[in-house]
């Protein structure tokens, strides 16, 4: 992998510190966000009932929340975990699948954006979407390029006091005063369900060791973006790719 | 992989269009099947709130429904997203897991039936069961070889007005009047869990773009069926035939 | 795989048995535990809803129960299927995921012991909490090696009439009079999610054909430890590693 210094010592870091990442996510994506925290370095915790998310939310050095597949018990665990991330100042990132796609999902991450995020992560339909504009996904997929949602994303930093990154073939990170760009990655990533949920995963664990959350957003997505790189060169498609992106993950 | 003109054209097409499949289905295999959509070249969509998955049901250009692992929520859901799908005419596609083995399983896919399925794929103790015969799978395997259920799948096909396939070793696909055999596959695919749920999905896919049921639930049982003769020259066990089948099916 | 001729035998009735084994389990863990399960040789139903787990539990060669990420609802589902286990006589496996870490998980653990499990396998945080001591794992990892459990796992044993397995480096089986060892296995294991779950899950197959408990659950470890082994040897990482060990244990 081609990181830079910094983002090698980060990397190291965490290796180091192993944070306990506490998911709230969908069964479609929990089994791979959770081999990608294992071979990241973090340890996961995967937790559904409201009662143990905010148990475990006050033991995590990081937080997790996705809105993928969202039902109204997930619903009820999240809001617990913010609650209790929030109570114990545990950051917290947050995915807001579907927003902008599924009024239901646009709502309810407007109202997550209350309990301060430390990070938020998206595609460039769902950051436009929560920063107040017409996101409108097709379902889970983005509409817009990363680079139509770069005004978006820091209005919507400056609003929240979020680091907010907006990924596809270029991401950016935004405190809403300055705005980073992290190359690399590979198409076959979009053949992959839960890439981007995985990704937000392992924001939220560098997040759980780094309070300066710019440098530890952007040092996440160059990590996620140089194994996607590299797991390319050693995969013949999609179901090599996703095995390789963990294996590159680990190196 | 060795697949007719026809096929091909219809791969083609699939990939054009690149058809929005909204999946009602256990959490064992959201993730597999998600992949192998991706691989495909469908967008999928996992839902499983009763109100999201109206709403889904509207834009998509299939649906999905299955059985396994049934609970209460997905019975609602899958209620609200086939209500949805008939209201709008996006065609739907059963797969009866269970049916003949589990009795809530059987009765529950018999109410499934008015709500009109373009098409249902089971293994031969399902489509047994659900033609009114005495499936009696042992758990969620079948009992009975594929052509043991050809008259039951005509039958079942004749009095649902779906395109019924019945999946084994040899696939067969009717509407009632023809009778398609599908061959190819590998005994390989009954060691890896979900490739028939997935093989449902890649069935949906392929019948929301393309109006002629019986042709396209063929197509994507021949797709199913040479990417799995495929992976099966590439692997060394069910773990890495899993990887080389989404692998195939993105070829 | 080194496999001793005992457990080679045992692994060979298995497979002409093909035991169907009905798991409750969490949806991170729930489609490898399914695939394991299809690779050593057994059939797998993944259960979720009450009534259906009451159901399954009758027509079971086993249970096997995972306490990961647990749910009122599959809380609600265990003591369904653990209550028709004991009612037809079917051995039953518990694996107290993170007990001693949440205390709701603790507690629970403690209920299903007056169910008479044939066998607990866990972690020595998690055996040592079961056994009444002060477990405090991090999260689902433990803070402990498995030896020094070893007396925890014997005073389980003789409290429980179960046969309890305290996994980790060196894995030690016990009925409370005799301890056996099990070497093998790798670093590695402890890189992919759900490794623990699905030796539960194969702790499971094993006890429902063999009804000495102390040899299927050692035989159990075995093979999972030799498959361990075996699949580090072909494997890049963790993605990697977690297919071969699918390929290692069908082999």
């Amino acid at each position: 992998m081609l990181l830079s210094a910094d983002h090698l010592d980060l990397l190291a870091r965490l290796r180091a510190t192993r944070p306990l990442v506490h998911n709230l996510t969908s069964a479609t994506v929990a089994n791979f966000t959770a081999n990608a925290l294992l071979a990241v370095g973090a340890s996961p915790a995967m937790v559904e009932d409201p009662e143990e998310a905010a148990q475990f939310a006050g033991i995590a050095q990081a937080v997790s929340v996705n809105l993928g597949s969202l039902t109204a018990t997930r619903r009820a665990s999240i809001l617990a975990a913010v609650g209790a991330a929030q109570k114990h100042g545990t950051p917290w990132v947050l995915d807001p699948v579907g927003a902008g796609g599924i009024s239901a999902r646009t709502a309810f991450a407007e109202e997550l954006l209350a309990h301060h995020p430390a990070a938020i992560r998206g595609n460039a339909s769902e950051i436009l979407a929560l920063a107040g504009g017409t996101g409108g996904g097709r379902g889970v997929d983005s509409s817009h390029a990363s680079d139509q949602a770069i005004a978006a994303a820091e209005t919507l930093a400056r609003g929240s006091a979020a680091v907010v990154a907006v990924t596809g073939v270029v991401d950016y990170v935004t405190d809403g005063t300055q705005t980073l760009a992290v190359h690399g990655g590979h198409a076959m990533m979009t053949q992959v369900t839960g890439m981007g949920c995985a990704a937000s995963a392992i924001v939220a664990a560098f997040v759980g060791i780094e309070s300066d959350h710019l440098r530890a957003v952007a040092a996440a997505l160059s990590v996620v973006a140089a194994s996607g790189t590299s797991a390319a060169t050693k995969s013949q498609g999609p179901g090599s790719f996703a095995a390789a992106y963990l294996d590159a993950l680990a190196g």
